[in-house]
């Protein structure tokens, strides 16, 4: 009997999802919804970002909420830093590992960060420098790594350049980001299997936005060519759309629901995260796009309505 | 160099999307719409139901709008019969293909047609007999076919038992339909290797919803396997979504939009089916659940807000 493939899924929602809230979500609730994230099977869940509070508001609480999360040995508790003034912030509360940002296209570098590549990549040396001296483990999510809303195409062997820039800096993991929902499945097999000519696949991490309807699709189209390690926000909260109504990043259960009908073992108690995703509906008072939390999983019996064709 | 594969769609949204409207659509503007996604590419458009207007008020003009849309000579008009006395309406104004329904699992083919399978049976096999005197081509949807909301797994031997013995009687093709959105990939996969084996590909249409978010992923499942004909509904309207807030039919442009990006050839021009997907927002009066048309196209160029991560 072959064992199924182990997926591990990263729960980005109380950084990604959160962080474009308007409202101040409580800290004691950030922390309790966590705290219940990590009962859930996760394998790394990104728990703040130790940005400037005057930047985003909703995730001032950074320290407060790293310092009270009950931790969970066998998961990673991720943080992003923006910069070394966020990772001297964040040292002294020891989280497993520093989750550094930036973008493959200039103009979105720009837009997003206002400095060249280049210049966000000198910056980010010194995080890295900072982060394998205290032994914390780094890793740096590539943003528009499929595709640029400003540029258009981004070739591949840019964003792998970039990707051997980072591990000749000594970073352990990169998370290839679809920022804006531009990745579409045959993308990702070609850029997976690069990746896996070049470095373990286990270095990789994939992170989808739902925008353009391809989310799963692009999920199933990573995992099928070995990778086993993405991104997900409970609910789907988060991933800034770029469009009015547009959805963002991929929700978590209904990711954790595919994988686990298409054979793939996330090791996820799904009813956790339903949970969870129902108590975060509350947490920022709107409804979330996940799927699975309104219609049920696929064997779950409901009083249908009358259904026709 | 090779060929791109051949997709062929069919439009559901004048009779699947609008059955379920609370409004009635003048038929002047359903004409319309339908002379406008004709000049679309699409391979086949469900034009109306020939159900008792008492049933469903929204398409009680079945006879004023098939009689009255322009028909291009390549595109094939379907209607949906739910019985022989709609046939007998229909019959004079010759659509190229009427469109059975019956579900494969018996507790929701009596929640849907108050009739056992047999029943329905029975019931078809004369409308049957009436269309192939006709010279009318006939499609037979087999609703539930990847599982049934009250039953569960519905087996595959079942569907393809049913499917067997419709045509027996000398229908032409069969739409398996998942009905409330349970089919996933691996599924599909398997069914259409079965279905193969059997039978030529040509025969098969699937038809998905996207009730758990695999919509799209189930399309590219189907399209690995050689299937070469989709349902679809433009801007995803309809498709009964059973729970509030779920999602229904996947949406034709989205499908469009992936197809072409995996290679495929829909023959399809995506910015008359955004028209026509704006326009029919307009008539039902309220958005409709398509990405494409909010996020636009992959590589459209949109002056993007300031996207993080």
């Amino acid at each position: 009997m072959n064992p199924r493939p182990r997926i591990h899924l990263t729960e980005v929602a109380p950084r990604d999802g959160l962080q474009a809230e308007a409202c101040f979500v409580p800290s004691a609730d950030k922390i309790a919804l966590i705290d219940m994230l990590s009962r859930s099977g996760l394998a790394k869940i990104e728990v703040t970002s130790f940005v400037s509070p005057q930047a985003i508001p909703a995730l001032a609480d950074a320290d407060a909420v790293l310092g009270t999360i009950h931790r969970a040995p066998e998961i990673i508790y991720t943080v992003l830093v923006p910069n070394l003034r966020g990772a001297e912030r964040a040292l002294p509360l020891r989280p497993d590992e520093f989750n550094l940002v930036m973008s493959v296209s200039e103009s979105h570098n720009r837009a997003n960060l206002r400095r060249s590549c280049e210049e966000s990549f000198s910056a980010l040396r010194e995080v890295v420098a900072l982060a394998r001296t205290a032994g914390i483990a780094i890793n740096v999510s590539l943003s528009t790594a499929f595709g640029c809303p400003y540029e258009g195409e981004v070739a591949q062997a840019r964003v792998l350049d970039w990707a051997w820039q980072f591990f000749d800096l000594g970073v352990d993991s990169i998370a290839l980001c679809d920022t804006t929902g531009m990745a579409y499945p045959a993308q990702v097999s070609t850029i997976s299997a690069a990746w896996a000519r070049r470095w373990p696949l286990e270095t990789l991490t994939l992170h989808f936005h739902n925008t353009r309807g391809m989310g799963l699709a692009n999920v199933l189209a990573g995992a099928a060519a070995g990778v086993r390690r993405f991104d997900a926000s409970l609910g789907g909260l988060g991933g800034c759309p770029y469009a009015p109504g547009a959805t963002g990043n991929v929700c978590t259960e209904d990711v954790a629901h595919m994988l686990e009908l298409q054979g793939y073992d996330c090791g996820i108690d799904i009813d956790i995260l339903l949970a969870a995703s129902e108590r975060l509906q509350k947490l920022v008072g709107h409804e979330v796009p996940g799927q699975i939390l309104k219609a049920g999983r696929r064997l779950e019996r409901r009083p249908a309505a009358i259904v026709k064709r």
